[in-house]
Order: C-alpha cells, then sequence, then structure tokens
C-alpha cells in the first residue's frame, strides 16, 4: 500500500494526533478518555491486569509485508491475548508511538483503523484510551492494555500432573505465513492468504479464552513459539509438558502444501513440524486443564502434564529442544 | 560514565531481564508481578488511571548527558507526574524498551536502579509491575504508569473563572539545565549542578500535588512548557489564564545567573524569561484553587483564571506567545 500526504513531521503532533484519534469508539467502562493528564477507567472489581510488549520496525515487521493496518490489528491482537490469557477482559489500551520523519499522516490513520478494527473483531469491550507520539530512526509500537478480571487470575504457575494440555487456536501459520512472505519468489505469498493474514494479523481467539478460565489450572498466550512457551510453564509450574505427535499433526496437515511449495523452489529447507513447534505470533492460548474437563469446541488436545524432577517440555516423552524467538537476540 | 561488559545481545532477553529485574522492590498492591502473561495489580476503588510517555534517543535525551540511572528516574518521574496531576496515586509502572546491539547489561541495570530510585524518593507506594524488552536502532523507553484514586479525577477542564492560578515546583530549571549542558563550554554544566539535575533526574512534587488534589479545580503536570500546558488548560476548561510576570520573578531570579554565564560565552543569546514561560520538563504542577482557598507552602501564585471569549493564556493582560516542545517536530 502507498501512503501519500503529508507527513506527521508536517502537520505536528496535535494535529497529526487530532486526526487519528477520531477513528476511536468509546466504550463504557472509559471514564475520562485521551486529552488528559491520564484516562480513568472504571472496574467491576478493584483489580485490574496490565501487559505490554513492543513491535519495532524491521525487527517485528517490515514496512513492505504490513501496512498500517496490518499493524494496528497486530499490535491489539498480540497484547489482548495477553490480557486473556490472565483471564481478563480487555477494557483499555495506551499506545505510545516512535515514527520517523518521513511517516505520512495516512500511514498513521490507517494504523489507527487497524487499532479499531483490532477491537472491532477481538475485543469491543477495550477502547484506545491514551497515547503519545514521539519521533525517531524507525517506527516502535509500545502497547499497554488492560483488562478485568471476570474470577480468579489463570496464571502460569497452576498446571497439576495429570492435567491435559490443550491449545485454543493456531500453531505455526504465523510462521509459516512469514516465511512466504519473506521468500524470494514473491509470488508465493498469494497463494497462501490465510497463513499470511494470521501472520499480519493474528486472531486469537479471545472469547475462548475467556469462556474457559474458570476453568483453566494455567494458561498462557504461545507468541514465542509452543516449545518455548511449554517450557515457562513448565517451569513456572515445576512441572513436566508432554506434547503428543500424533495431536499435532492436525496443525501441520494445514501447513505441508505451503512447506512443499516453499521447498520445491530452491535452497532453504522448511518444515511444517518446525513451524508448529517452534513458530511464534500465532497468539493462541496454551492451556491446562483438570483430566475431566471436557473441552469446548475449539481447544483441542496435545498432551498432558506429567511429574518431572527438572521443569521439562517432553515429545512422546522426549525432551524437546526448546527454541523460538528472542525478542533481543533474534 | 563508561559501561562495560557484556552487551544485552550477547546475554539474550531472558537473562538480562533476570538480571535486571532483581533491583526492583515489591509494593502491597501487586497482587501478581512481572513473569506471567500480565501483572495484577489491587485498587482501593474500582477505578484507576493510566498514561503514557516515551523517552527517544537523541530526541528526548542524549546518551553523553544523561547516565541509564539519570533516564530510569527521568522515566518514573515525567510518567508518575501525569499520574498525580489527576488526583491518583502512583502504584504500578510498565516499561517498555527498546535497546541497540552495542547497549550493555551495565547501563540496563543502572537504568533499572534508576527507575527504582525515581520510585523511592517520588513514589514509594508504586512498582515496577511488567516490561518488554526489544531490539532496535536507537534507545526508547515507553513508560505507562498507573494509579488509584483518592477522590474523583482532577481534570484540566475544570478551572473556573476567578480561581487562582499556582504552581508547585519549578519552572525553568529543566530547560536552563538542558542549554549548559548543550553548551560548547563544557564547563559550564559542573557550574549550575542543581539546574542540571533538574533536567536529568526532575523532581515533581508528587505528595504536594496529591495533597491538595481534593481543592483543585483543575490540575496538570507542565511538561511542555507553562504556555503550552497553560493553553491546554484554557483550552479544556474554556477560559483565559492570566499570568502575572510580577509572580514569575522568583522562577527567573534563580536562572539568572546561568543565563548570564551563556550570553558571557558568546553567540547564542538565552533569557531566563524565556526559559520560566516557554522551557519544559520540570513536570511540576499547573493548578486552578478557589479564590479563598489558603495556598500550602511548596505552591506559589502565578496569576488568575479570567473569562474570555476565546481560550486564551495573557501575561499581565496581554496575549502570551504559545510555543513550547512539540515531541515529533522538535
Amino acid at each position: 500500500m502507498e501512503y501519500t500526504g503529508p507527513t506527521i513531521f508536517e502537520l505536528g503532533e496535535n494535529q497529526a494526533l487530532k486526526q487519528a484519534l477520531s477513528v476511536f469508539k468509546p466504550v463504557e467502562s472509559t471514564l475520562v478518555g485521551s486529552g488528559d493528564d491520564a484516562a480513568v477507567i472504571a472496574l467491576g472489581d478493584p483489580r485490574f491486569v496490565v501487559t505490554t510488549d513492543t513491535l519495532v520496525q524491521d525487527h517485528d515487521f517490515r514496512l513492505d509485508f504490513s501496512t498500517g493496518y496490518d499493524l494496528g490489528f497486530k499490535a491489539v491482537a498480540s497484547n489482548i491475548a495477553d490480557v486473556a490469557a490472565m483471564g481478563a477482559r480487555p477494557i483499555a489500551l495506551t499506545v505510545a508511538m516512535v515514527v520517523t520523519r518521513d511517516t505520512t499522516q495516512a500511514w498513521l490513520e490507517d494504523f489507527a483503523r487497524g487499532l479499531q478494527a483490532g477491537l472491532d473483531e477481538l475485543a469491543p469491550t477495550a477502547e484506545i484510551v491514551g497515547g503519545d507520539l514521539a519521533a525517531g530512526k524507525q517506527i516502535v509500537i509500545a502497547v499497554a492494555a488492560h483488562g478485568e478480571l471476570l474470577a480468579e487470575p489463570v496464571l502460569r504457575s497452576g498446571a497439576k500432573v495429570g492435567d491435559q494440555v490443550a491449545i485454543g487456536g493456531t500453531l505455526g501459520k504465523a510462521a509459516a505465513g512469514l516465511a512466504l512472505l519473506m521468500h524470494e519468489d514473491r509470488t508465493l505469498a498469494a497463494s497462501y492468504p490465510e497463513l499470511v493474514d494470521v501472520q499480519l494479523r493474528p486472531t486469537p481467539p479471545i472469547e475462548l479464552a475467556l469462556s474457559v478460565s474458570e476453568h483453566a489450572t494455567a494458561m498462557m498466550d504461545v507468541s514465542d513459539s509452543l516449545a518455548l512457551d511449554a517450557n515457562r510453564m513448565a517451569k513456572a509450574s515445576e512441572v513436566g509438558i508432554d506434547l503428543h505427535s500424533s495431536k499435532l499433526f492436525g496443525y501441520q496437515a494445514v501447513l505441508e502444501l505451503a512447506a512443499q511449495s516453499i521447498n520445491s523452489r530452491g535452497s532453504a529447507q522448511v518444515s511444517e513440524v518446525d513451524w508448529v513447534l517452534y513458530g511464534g505470533e500465532d497468539h493462541s492460548f496454551l492451556t491446562t486443564f483438570p483430566q475431566d474437563f471436557v473441552l469446548p469446541r475449539g481447544f483441542k488436545a496435545v498432551g498432558e502434564v506429567v511429574a518431572a524432577k527438572e521443569p521439562v517440555v517432553l515429545l512422546d516423552g522426549k525432551p524437546l529442544e526448546i527454541k523460538g524467538w528472542d525478542s533481543v537476540s533474534s
């Protein structure tokens, strides 16, 4: 997408923000929205959850792959997934932005529309309640997302030996989409729009996560990889997490053709198995439940919590290599 | 200050964060701190306030002027000033950071100590409850700060004709400090350590602001300049704000020697009057009170709220030029 017209720099911060902010829809829980020193948010309960996550140009996204709209949507999705993973309903987000000297106002407004679209689709109870706009060498998007608890928070540390391990959402699609986008054959991405869409605008099943929050013993969003995030849960809960490869076949199957298309085109070899185990950014929900809990549609059992001397992630009983996205070293 | 030892990049995100986080002290309102998908914060009242502000390397700070410690302190101070300006007690902050490939772990830990020192000195009821560390071309510090309301929020829009206008804190010192730091004669800054300190580590009087929050009709923190921020308040309240130059003399007097020192050294001429009216970053509290309210020690009357057809800032009854810091265009 080409963005034309004046830059944010030409308009100045106040004018630029005024136009971009007009996109946002108010929600009931916002007592005071943007425009004062701080926003004021009402809760149903005197506790709130807060999380923050950052997207950095050329590290976490590329402007030739993502439109402003895509990035707004993704910034919302990745942050509210963390809120929902605590068992909290998203209610308010702040967005601190660094833009560059040549970032256009048209890009900023497309970004704002993407933020609102992410809320409309994934968390209509939430509002963009504040922000900050600064200038720098590359675009940086730092979101803080807030939620209200529906019951007790669902921590990573609650997984119990014997629990079922389940996934709500997709696995590996975002990584496959990224591999398609990065391939030198630019026609490839167009052949697998669903995978590319998950990379550009992930859609974590927020309502699904909230619907099970009273039953889940542990929950977290898979942002860096199934292996890495399961390892974090295993450590926090001091358990082993044994994944069953037969239960992962379904996630791999939908990626197989894309992997074959990439592998048939040259030297860089990819694997749908790796995408499922080691790909990040789907923002699905890794969840543990008591053994007798009947999983609702949308959750899929992928393994079980086992006793272990040291926290460990296993695949069919054998230690799994732990790797994935490290936001500093990657 | 020289920082040596391994870079954050060499250590990796997890190890780097683990060491830096050990600096932070827990507070009672944090039910779940960093380490899960989100933090959980307890409030005395089912409302919270949230604000976000960003510091960008080479726009908002320079690494040859500020140590990591200074920047941590300033990031806390500037954000909790916004929280306190709402009449809310700071309780929780998240810090999203972009660091560069050559940022050392020693710098990060000094930054973390500065964050905690800012809380210790200005807001001991608050904790750093979460963060995010990413890699990029320049250091970016995006803080989101949260507070609990003590009573009704104090908005910018409540100033009433006849109110007294008062300042809690300093005016112009941060701008003077910046001018001293930027001067080619590097010995100058050392002659005025108090002014430089306000620029590097501002100390907004948080408790003072909270102590008057039930009496103030309007309050905001002066981050961009007295003129610019008074203009924002005038607009929000639909009033005129008439500043009295005789009441600003005291702020100018303490800056006069520094201005003379700079002006005696060459071509760039500065003015203590400009620093007071147009300098930002002191993070003092611009506050309006009913006429009969007796200002507590620490607040100083600087003018009055007057009727006006259009929102306006006056100096001795004449329109004041509105200028100050624009975080995008500056």
